[in-house]
């Protein structure tokens, strides 16, 4: 089968390796229907040193059910199931918890942790716990959008989880790429009254305000924290979700929370402190958040878009085959590109 | 009238002033009954630079009313009140959602911003927001549990509702100060199903225990992390209740605290920086608090106060006269005294 490796910086390939195979008794293997490039799939992209052996890529998939393990009740081969970043038993406390990202049996795809997902075919562990089922056909136009569960939208969503959105919140989207736009999409779920998405792209802002920002603010930095500032008359977000983790995006995210407000980080943090210092003491400034649950989200998710309420699926701006799946991962280095889908 | 002021380090002096008057018609003056000396009134003891302008000290103050000014409602001349650590307005935004601490009036105590409250009179602006009437009499034997509304209790209590602490809740209390004791008091109130303490002075160990610790961890640093993971199957606790303010006890709170586990912090933070690095985001750690709004607590915790369920008095394990403050200061500071108590 085909399938996707990172062998150096800016040097993604699809090799040909063996079929993805059950090697547990809890193991699916899947074929693909879709796949996509996270933002997280290039953080090696522009740095990898050049190795021999390449790096398995990518874990947002949804695809059918080509194979089962003895021990799997739950599907059948035909399912069409859509699979979130992490595979998760579904039994021990942390995933009955629905946080299924800290599973005590957790196993990873890609990021060189498992197998790629960027492939024809995928072996999901703990298949039970792991994979949900879609209502909907193999050839259905929701296709695209039921596949941002596997990560995307649900990350997007643990922000605004995270910071605790409430009703008329005022909220700031710091990040304009496919998490902070899954964000604004999630803060209007939550019924922020105020959702202010940062972003200086015009087709990502409109974008953003199809899916329910209010206000947008091209500035960045100081100039983005004093009109943040302006526009919230000088107190701050209730509300900010940091869907970028450089350190300018969480200082910024400090400077612009009113007091008593929460940050819901997410994705990964490329920084390694973050100044909660005396001043954020005495102005109880919270910050909660990390990887996203989504096995729990998805089922809060999917009934807004098998019902049209949402369409995250717009987020794909480009399209490609596997075999030109190196061309995604360059459009969305370049950021001329949101987000890639991979079509099998 | 006799105030408190600190000259340098390791002076602190009783001086002769002018009795405290009323300034703005929502004023009042208070007779002093109980003071107290708090953690927060030494940042400054060890290290001040001589000067000949001393620092007014003291923020936490139970009293009688002696005058009000025009416009004060709630209150009559010879009510008893309890003060909380600021002044706040009662009226705006902050203070009617509970966030007295934001006040967009705030004034403060202490801390060279506003009058000593560890005199015999003290000035409160916005009397009729900050000061909240005690249904006891100037000789009970209640005062000094109530006294600790003004700040302590509530800063413990604050710590337990910023960690969100849960019923059957694993937490973790870091700091066996008065802070942490009050802590310790409120996890309880929240029905934490285990309470473990970080104490290596006996004597704070067993006002712990009594008020609720089922554990003692006297190790500190990595032996201390080691213990609590020892303790907790290896997960940490669902919350951490971080009462010191070092850097020391942040790194240790965010070493001991469970996947999607919170840290309530408050006080004073000491440090710049958190490390909230990738592995916190994989974790899903939050961190939350700061600064109590005393003002919205005090009502929650007085009834326990009232009717026996707790004794925070009993944390002022020295008492002292105005006269004699500067004993109490250096009690706390070489740690014989966990709080001093000063009677008028």
């Amino acid at each position: 089968m085909k399938a996707t490796f990172l062998y150096g910086a800016n040097d993604v390939r699809v090799d040909q390796i063996s079929k993805a195979e059950i090697l547990k008794p809890t193991d699916a293997v899947i074929r693909t229907v879709l796949a996509c490039v996270c933002g997280s799939d290039l953080w090696d992209f522009y740095s990898k040193e050049a190795s021999e052996v390449g790096i398995a890529k990518g874990h947002e998939v949804l695809g059918v059910i080509e194979e089962t393990g003895s021990e799997v009740k739950n599907f059948r081969v035909g399912d069409l199931v859509v699979v979130p970043f992490v595979a998760s038993c579904g039994a021990c406390d942390f995933c009955l918890a629905d946080k299924q990202t800290s599973c005590r049996n957790i196993e990873f795809f890609g990021h060189g942790g498992g197998g790629a997902c960027q492939a024809e075919f995928v072996r999901i562990p703990w298949a039970d716990g792991t994979c949900v089922k879609l209502p909907v056909a193999e050839d259905s136009e929701l296709l695209p959008s039921l596949l941002t569960l596997s990560d995307v939208l649900c990350t997007g969503y643990h922000a605004a989880v995270s910071a605790d959105v409430q009703p008329g919140d005022t909220v700031v989207v710091v990040g304009d790429g496919a998490v902070g736009l899954s964000a604004v999409i999630a803060a209007k779920k939550l019924h922020a009254g105020r959702i202010i998405l940062m972003s200086r792209h015009e087709s990502r802002a409109a974008l953003g305000r199809e899916y329910g920002a209010t206000d947008i603010v091209a500035e960045r930095d100081e100039a983005g924290i004093a009109k943040i500032r302006e526009l919230t008359n000088g107190d701050g977000a209730d509300r900010v979700l940091e869907c970028v983790g450089t350190q300018s995006a969480i200082d910024l995210s400090i400077a612009v929370t009113k007091d008593y407000g929460v940050i819901g980080r997410v994705g990964a943090a490329q920084y390694d402190n973050v100044p909660l210092n005396f001043g954020t003491i005495m102005r109880n400034i919270g910050i909660y958040g990390g990887v996203a649950p989504a096995r729990a989200y998805i089922e809060i998710l999917m009934p807004d878009i098998l019902d049209g309420t949402i369409n995250p699926g717009k987020m794909f701006d480009l399209e490609v085959g596997i075999d030109d799946i190196s061309t995604g991962y360059k459009a969305m280095a370049d950021r001329t590109a949101i987000k890639t889908l991979v079509r099998f």
